[in-house]
């Protein structure tokens, strides 16, 4: 099986676009609840009607069935209605319900509103229910040669429930409630890659973001087909060649130093987390290593790797 | 009159989103024609209805005023489908009707199907009236000084009728029928800067592209409203200190050479072209110049400048 960089971007960028098919994509939505809070009256987020199903009758929450729109009514302020959230997901989390529950981090993601506002947080493990937008960051780490590129790759440890044994960014995580991108993605360095924070600060630069809509599958482990439209800010940090990333917990089972063209044979085997293999052809893209020249589907995947949502970002 | 980064890019992405305003997106296309060839049963562009009427009752036309259709249908190749529209459009400009086409440039374009196959040819002066997506290519050039980056400005001409006096990036030009992105990019690059051809040909390096949907209003000269869905590849030169770029003809003034807090000072006063200011924008985020820190716009303008269009591309 050999997958060319478009199916990679299609596996992590699965939601259908209006722009292309008016009609699937109304089918789309149409099957889906709209997820709202009281007086703000647009989607946040789209919700399974297998999941919404489970909030008909819970306090606080309003459903709207023609329109199909659930609505969280409590509150009117965030402390407020991130309490609520809380207290609902706690509950479904106690009945067992929910499988993607039971990866219950005890961190919080932030879901905004239009004027960049904070509505409410939600428990991490818990926003695919609701397909709210997260944030997260995303670092390539690289050695310049005189031969080219060299680009740290991690494999994830195989006893990993979510995506083991895959390949990864060099350093990957999710920016929780309070905390600034550049500061969430220090900490992920140092847990994940073990690299030095002065390094870090002073060399790690963003270049922008990725930003797909992402539909779980098997592999992000707990319900299938939940919605997740994801924010990914992307860094690049070169390396000396004497620093090398080193595990910093049980998450990672080793880095490969790999040039450029190794790095694509492994994504045309389909061996890298679907968002990190978004992000490593990002870096393509960015760095020439893509070009209009040798990648049919240059102006698709661009456009892919940068989608406009439908739901308030921060 | 200071312009936010976004108030840059609502400039030269004017078209509504569906995503944001599916009411006002329908209220914009339903006043549109789709412009299609026969038997492709897609749009290839967006026609206002006071350049649609205009091919009523000519020949190899066809009218549909119920779903408001604009098909070509004479010619079932691309050879033949593009000697009906130079045929149409040289009457037309004999006429006088339209300004744009007073400008006209003895240059095709390329409009592509969705199996990026050649549909046909349009007169680069033309292609705003079918609205049809057109290609570009925009070059950043820069050098790198121990405190900072210094970016290489043109001033366009006061005499030139499109955007006289404006600031514009270092080259830029369209890409002819036949020609591949970098090629036109070394040719432009020599007509516009006299930059050693050697010298691009090693060092410019592709970094994506930007897509947008301009409308054009008064400053791009002809009718205005008319629909500009662009595709524009943006390449990086970094230049030795030595290297100055000169005008080649005399659609230059000059050349400034700007720290990046210049550069952005100009761009808050509105003095650039406007798809300039988006490539400028672009270049900033992929370098870091812009972060989710400093720009509260960050992830907004990072999907606005990678537009999915409602078009095939190449």
């Amino acid at each position: 099986m050999s997958f060319t960089n478009l199916d990679l971007i299609n596996a992590v960028d699965g939601f259908p676009y209006y722009q292309v098919d008016p009609d699937l994509y109304a089918a789309s939505i149409s099957t889906y609840y709209e997820l709202r809070v009281a007086d703000h009256d647009y989607a946040l987020g789209y919700v399974l009607p297998s999941v919404a199903e489970v909030f008909r009758g819970v306090a606080h929450w309003e459903f709207d069935d023609e329109d199909r729109i659930l609505t969280l009514t409590g509150g009117t302020n965030a402390a407020v209605r991130s309490a609520i959230v809380a207290a609902t997901l706690e509950a479904l989390r106690t009945t067992g319900h929910f499988k993607v529950l039971e990866k219950w981090r005890n961190e919080l993601y932030p879901v905004y509103g239009r004027n960049k506002e904070l509505l409410f947080n939600v428990e991490r493990s818990a926003s695919p229910l609701f397909g709210v937008v997260t944030y997260g960051v995303h670092l390539t780490a690289y050695v310049k040669k005189e031969d080219g590129f060299r680009i740290w790759i991690p494999r994830r440890a195989k006893t990993k429930q979510t995506y083991g044994g895959m390949l990864d960014n060099a350093v990957a995580g999710g920016i929780a409630t309070g905390e600034v991108a550049f500061e969430s993605l220090v900490r992920e360095c140092a847990e994940e890659a073990s690299l030095p924070e002065d390094l870090v600060r002073s060399k790690a630069r963003v270049a922008g973001c990725i930003t797909y809509f992402y539909i779980r599958d098997k592999s992000a482990g707990g319900e299938t087909g939940l919605m997740q439209p994801e924010v990914e800010y992307v860094y690049d940090l070169e390396l000396p060649e004497d620093v090398v990333p080193k595990p910093g917990d049980d998450e990672v089972e080793e880095f490969y130093l790999w040039t450029v063209d190794e790095v694509k044979e492994h994504l045309e085997k389909g061996e890298f987390k679907p968002n990190c293999a978004a992000a490593m052809i990002d870096f393509f893209i960015r760095h020439g290593m893509l070009t209009p020249e040798n990648e049919k589907d240059f102006i698709e995947i661009v456009a892919r790797l940068h989608r406009k949502f439908e739901f308030p970002t921060l």
